[in-house]
């Protein structure tokens, strides 16, 4: 292009908060959702994609309130005005695309799908506009089956990327359980309630970061924080705020041990009666196939944020002895999670539709499993042949095809460097064997193979160890028709 | 949800032109994602996975000249007022990441990507405003040896994706050899005759429609169409218009034999002359690994619409024998193609970055396989556990790991239907094995196994075969600890 142009010359640069990925970063990325997907493949569920865009009212939660909406979802106009939406979860396409096709679909329905989801919020680190989750549903099964499938479903996808057990917990809670505590200290079971029982689950998530007297605060008057802010309570009565804190901080242990312990917490409500007969239902299950409280319990502190959930919640929690600086156990967290929600679908269709699901962050697993050291190398460089003589293009290439016939990666340098050029763009790419060949060596029948690692490490040793480097030389002649056999032996990855 | 809520319920619809993909399309097309990937991975390429929006003026040919352009792309404007597009293909965003990222990668860098591409346009039958395209391109090589591995990797992709020899040909051609002799017919080899290039590369783009005739004239004056548009021609004598008609129809037969004719036709045109000798290079490693013209064919009339190709161009033609109602044989055409593009990241940089690229539309590729009888089934469907009794749901679930356990697909009914309803949904889910256990059979250690394919046939066979029936009943009472072994035994997929 011309240097007027110069100018106007636009500047390479990405919108912020979104991320091009790197190939090993893929690679990790690729296998993991594919040993998710093995796992949901085995139990029967069938996969499902939907599009990128849907239109605003579908997606339900951020409908458009003003000329142009812009909070959380990224929007625009279509043609015909209607506005349109980027997905920002899963979720919500699913429900949509059961009520589309209810009548066509065998039910109960179950269909795992991996996507990029995009949120239109202020990025930060590791927090990117758009990323990948990987989600399993079931739609259409009202019973404690579907749910003790997902939890299933989470632990064994925690053993396919790789983690051993010890490593992650499934907690399972059921919201009923809360119900039915709040409905036996006054809270009624309904619309009129339900503002309460949200801000009693807001007060209960907040455990973890204000102790038992912060919560205890929000659960009644409210609280004043550091800063000065006031939270309105949630103005329960102390015998209340007695319940659901002892409710919350009632397990450890054994599955069934904690059933019998909260049958007692939750007393005659109805409601916590059928929460109980859930887990009992789940424990069964799970107690079935022999999984133990160690990868799957029960947690009466998860909460899970979304409102819409209605029966048994679950998280992901990976677990760690990894201690930060100051030798506190470096905590990693929740990496997914999921459980029923009861109103998604019915949204549409004004009948009950049940349905429960299990979903994680792609980028969120694969950096945990970074941390706890569990993942492992994907690929093996590619065999480097070099151009050494142009007029042997030809030969090149077909030294490459037989190499890739014997199931190893090969790349011949389609650049124009030197050899000197070609061996640093080797170094680069992390190749390990590069193959030389002239005029002379193929008149002979022999190729030079040389060995970029060994001769690393031999350059690193060569003062210390003279006699090790004659002994293995990283550079040496072979017989043509011996070098896939001579590759196979050396290769390290 | 209560029925006061009625009026303002929700429609679940989609966006126009936007399509939710079945199990059996998405399988089909992570299949063939996987063999293409594994062609590119084998020759050393890398995967890259840039985001779906780019700065509108990064994107380039799609500047945004009125408020909200809207012209092809899906624009917003950002929080910065900066305008964000969803890609239109793979290739703008790669120049973008090679330019931003030039001095850390190793050149030539290659990569492979397949991904969402995004069309604000009139969607159509089979049309969608969302598709998945698969690239490969290689960034920083300039000789004829990185088009000529395009070339190879197309050619084996298709038969990665389970095409025959014969059913495929890649079609190359070169701009070079068009501009040589434009040139030589004295249209200049620069910036003054890119128009008049343009409008002689869209009338040989016609001459499957408008035969040579049509496309003389376009070459010439210009031409009116049968609704009486009139399009202004070339304006190239009829010299000219001999030598570019005689140029398009050159080719036929073999690779070398094509070159000793267009030599003649170039004549002494420098530019002409260099596009024989990238023919003749890519020719010789074409052959040097056996590829044959049957596979990869040089073809003259190959145009590819695009402005920004620089040197070899190629598509991807599916043949087939296949007639239609009137016994004319149907025409697939091109499904892919490529060629080198050697400005797209200069545009960034202001300096030379040589480039060369293949793509094809992955959904275009597979209704092309559907057509050509060229795919196979890829699942099982999962053995099928029915819920005879709720008490034993545990000992179900138990059987689906140990099934799970042998390498099949097992699926527990978690809905709520009695058996009929279970044996229905088991129909539509297209099941050939159901089990059903009752506690009866559970204390013998028995288990009865139904064949669904088996019966169908039955009941079809039950008049005329009644002895047929009873050597080979569809249901059959099993020993638990043979389950395995009968399942494997019966499995049809």
């Amino acid at each position: 292009m011309s240097k007027k142009n110069k100018p106007n010359r636009p500047k390479a640069r990405r919108p912020r908060g979104f991320e091009d990925k790197s190939a090993d970063i893929i690679r990790a990325e690729q296998k993991l959702i594919a040993s998710a997907f093995s796992v949901y493949d085995s139990h029967g569920f069938e996969p499902l994609q939907t599009p990128a865009f849907e239109y605003a009212d579908v997606l339900g939660k951020f409908l458009p309130d003003e000329d142009r909406p812009n909070t959380g979802v990224f929007a625009l106009r279509d043609d015909d005005e209607q506005w349109m939406s980027l997905r920002y979860d899963l979720t919500a396409p699913l429900a949509r695309f059961v009520a589309e096709n209810f009548d066509g679909l065998a039910k109960p329905y179950r269909r795992y799908q991996a996507g990029s989801v995009f949120r239109n919020e202020k990025p930060g680190p590791g927090r990117f506009r758009e990323f990948v989750q990987c989600d399993a549903d079931s739609v259409g099964a009202p019973g404690a089956a579907a749910d003790a499938e997902m939890v299933m479903l989470a632990a064994d996808v925690m053993r396919a990327v790789g983690l051993k057990d010890g490593q992650y917990q499934v907690r399972v809670n059921n919201r009923k359980l809360l119900d039915g505590i709040l409905e036996s200290t006054g809270v009624p079971n309904n619309e009129e309630g339900a503002i309460q029982r949200m801000q009693v689950l807001r007060a209960i998530d907040k455990l973890d970061r204000l102790g038992p007297d912060g919560v205890s605060a929000l659960l009644g008057e409210g609280r004043e924080d550091d800063s000065g802010d006031y939270t309105e309570g949630a103005k329960l009565n102390p015998d209340a705020i007695k319940a659901v804190l002892g409710f919350t901080t009632a397990s450890s242990g054994d599955r069934g041990q904690i059933i019998i312990d909260l049958e007692k917490l939750v007393g005659m409500s109805e409601r916590g009666q059928a929460g109980i007969q859930e887990l009992r239902d789940i424990d069964n299950i799970l107690s079935a196939v022999g999984i133990s409280s160690d990868r799957a319990a029960f947690d009466t502190s998860i909460v899970r944020g979304l409102g819409y959930y209605t029966g048994p919640v679950f998280e992901v929690e990976l677990l760690t002895d990894i201690k930060d600086k100051k030798g506190r156990p470096v905590r990693i967290g929740s990496i997914g999670g999921g459980g029923r929600y009861d109103d998604l679908v019915s949204r549409f269709r004004g009948q009950a539709v049940p349905a429960t699901g299990f979903s994680f962050g792609v980028s969120r697993l694969l950096s945990a499993l970074e941390r706890l050291d569990a993942l492992e190398a994907v690929t093996q460089p590619p065999v480097f042949i070099t151009v050494f003589d142009r007029a042997l293009l030809g030969e090149y290439f077909k030294m490459a095809e037989d190499i890739r016939g014997a199931g190893l990666r090969a790349e011949v340098y389609v650049g124009t460097g030197n050899i000197t050029k070609q061996m640093k763009y080797a170094d680069r790419r992390g190749v390990q064997l590069a193959i030389i060949m002239g005029e002379d060596e193929m008149s002979k029948g022999e190729v030079t193979v040389k060995d970029l690692y060994l001769g690393a490490e031999m350059a690193k040793a060569i003062s210390s160890n003279e006699e090790w480097k004659s002994a293995r030389p990283a550079q040496e002649t072979i017989a043509r028709d011996q070098l896939i056999a001579a590759l196979k032996e050396r290769i390290k990855i």
